[in-house]
């Protein structure tokens, strides 16, 4: 039993901070949390106390949407909307990938990232291909983050470039989910069709089958972009939006974890689909706005009950810093309160989608409540807050607008600090 | 004479870069730029010549307006709106300024981040307090850093507390311009009444004749929040518009250089009557978001050659890092994109208002121009960018959306490398 004591700061809901100051969270051998209290707990005479004086403890975050193949593209082309930047960027950096140390080079420059800005959990959106994502499995593993990650199947190939047969991308993420899943407790396999225009009809029923066959969760794109919607209902004329396409293949349900990054563009129709089904939502509003995309019905989801998170969209979204991630989300819901009167949101609202509402993709991480993992960061200030005067509530706000890795001083994961990950290269 | 070797980026034009890989700039004693050319100028063998091989090397940037004694206000209290920030946040701050090792504390903080940067020039709203400013003149001095600093001044006082009389708030500016302004070549003074609705009559006809008579420019606030732009409407009945007060107080006109933050409600007069009397806008689109202000006309001013530069706006803005801040300049564009379908800002754009669109109001820094001061920034890729295959279009472009202070290696002043400053406290 170990004892963390620190000025605690999580969300348990949205609408505020649970913050305990100089308080203390008992953590169990498997890294699970006992106790959360204000008091020193009993026992602590004998147990291990870890004291972090006066950082601020956070849980760590979670991005529910990132393309890691896509990471050198980061900051570039977003001149393009989503359909020409997928030609003109997305598509042709792949093909850095048949050099294995240029590979391993930038998926060591991506961990060290996610280490560095406190991303504990992330699900990955893979490449297409097979070596890449061996190779990026195998270092995942190695780093102790937490993550999903799946071969992306694009097997669709009106008015594409061939890139992959239907038999070949299904052989593909067979031999991944057998070489890889149940390998580590960390990390696992995500069924990713890439979206409905990139698939065939018999991937996206495969995906949706294997996703229940091996109890896999699966991630996708919903509704990003209008050109894409066209393209989506143009095709799929038996379908009256986008996401009835998923529905159709059975992509949505409760016996299967389903998260679509994006969903600009729902319809009513298609809200009720999401939360009927208790789909996630990734926002990624960094990338709706590089792109052009658009501003996400954050408030309403929200209102809604659906469950949301955000992701940075690695490379159609500039940065991995969740901080950055979370600003965005408030500056693009300030949009629409100015635009529309819509009430904006908060920074615990902010906070709790890049904590416990990303996080419980994962289960029980990103809050300190009983029976939770103990995947948390230290926090200093930066130099004008250590001048003093503020409250943590104050702290924490400022951090979250003006934080950078930095500050970040230690990770912990399940009750173990996780060291910067280095890979020999 | 200095002969510097490099990747030079920048912008004459707001639509595209001026790239110049592995290019020359050479450099006179005065720091003043003698020529610029792809090819080794003449007498280069016997010139001091300074290879910065493959970085990229970009000039200084200029922050057009900021606030420095909020910065211990940076990222607390975005909840509110403009007046009750103002209320809640903007004034109570002052109180710490009381401290004389608190205020240098934290000014030292301050321009250690100008510094980090790379804000050679900056614009900067000073506080009420005499003493306040007293420091900070001696300190910008002493950074080697670019500036004009004034005292604000806000004497009117319905529905506010008394925090100075007319008369004091003169003497106090006439004491800081007689002690300051001709001390350095790179401080200077600006007279800063704070907005129409903290002013008197009196004052504001008083700061438009003390530019005039000082040959001093002049900074204030311009239709930033709807409730503010009412307030002006209800006070000054004899002017149409907000922009007409400072017009009848003589605070606009070719004879002042004159530079108005925010700029975000502004009717087809007011445009106009900027664009007539040569005023800069300082767009500050972090604050416009985190307020729940608006988003200001940015191509539209673009449109019609009105001078635009870029405001942090610290501390109703987070951050002074310029990359964050062109960034939301392009986010904010691209939501009007979206919505109207308005040409977005593009890449060179952003940079142009963040080096010589802002920098122009200096005089000639900003750009890699003969003539022009040799203020400039040397800067490094970060890890992925550096494993390379990208153009140097890509990797500034890469810098503006994903760039932070630690890729910034060094600073040149004049011609001269400007370290770090240190501040005995």
């Amino acid at each position: 039993m170990k004892v963390f004591k620190g000025n605690m700061i999580y969300t348990k809901e949205p609408k505020r901070f649970e913050i305990l100051e100089q308080g203390y969270v008992t953590v169990d051998d498997a890294g699970r949390i006992v106790s959360v209290s204000k008091e020193a707990p009993e026992g602590i005479e004998t147990a291990h106390v870890v004291d972090f004086e006066n950082h601020m403890v956070i849980p760590g975050f979670t991005d529910l949407h990132l393309h890691p193949n896509q990471y050198p593209n980061d900051g570039l082309g977003y001149n393009y909307e989503l359909m020409e930047w997928i030609e003109n960027y997305a598509t042709p950096v792949n093909g850095l990938y048949k050099n294995e140390q240029i590979t391993r080079r930038i998926f060591s420059a991506l961990i060290e990232d996610l280490w560095r800005y406190g991303i504990l959990h992330s699900v990955q959106f893979g490449a297409l291909d097979l070596r890449t994502n061996d190779i990026l499995f195998e270092m995942m593993i190695d780093s102790g983050l937490y993550c999903y990650l799946g071969k992306n199947h694009t097997d669709y190939k009106k008015d594409r470039h061939e890139v992959e047969t239907t038999q070949e991308s299904m052989r593909c993420a067979q031999y991944l989910i057998d070489k890889w899943e149940g390998k580590s407790p960390r990390v696992h396999y995500i069924m990713t069709p890439s979206f409905a225009p990139g698939c065939t009809e018999e991937m996206m029923k495969w995906c949706g089958e294997m996703s229940r066959k091996y109890k896999l969760p699966l991630q996708s794109h919903l509704d990003e972009n209008k050109k894409e919607v066209g393209m989506v209902l143009d095709r799929f004329t038996d379908c009256k939006n986008y996401a009835q396409v998923y529905q159709k293949y059975h992509m949505f349900g409760n016996d299967i974890k389903t998260v679509m990054a994006h969903c600009v563009y729902t319809t009513e129709d298609e809200i009720q689909a999401l939360r009927y089904a208790g789909v996630y939502v990734a926002h990624c509003p960094h990338s709706n706005c590089n792109l052009g995309s658009g501003i996400m019905p954050l408030r309403r989801y929200l209102d809604m009950g659906i469950k949301v998170g955000l992701g940075s969209d690695i490379s159609a979204g500039h940065t991995l810093n969740m901080m950055d991630n979370m600003r965005s989300a408030m500056e693009m819901s300030k949009v629409l309160y100015v635009e529309e009167g819509e009430m904006p949101l908060s920074t615990s609202e902010a906070f709790y989608l890049a904590t416990k509402g990303g996080g419980s993709f994962f289960g029980e991480v990103g809050s300190f409540e009983r029976g939770y993992l103990f995947n948390a960061l230290v926090v200093e200030d930066d130099a004008v807050a250590s001048i003093g005067g503020h409250t943590l509530e104050e702290r924490i706000e400022r951090f979250i607008y003006n934080g950078d890795d930095r500050q970040i001083k230690q990770r912990f994961v399940e009750g173990k600090e996780l060291k910067k990950p280095v890979f020999e290269i």
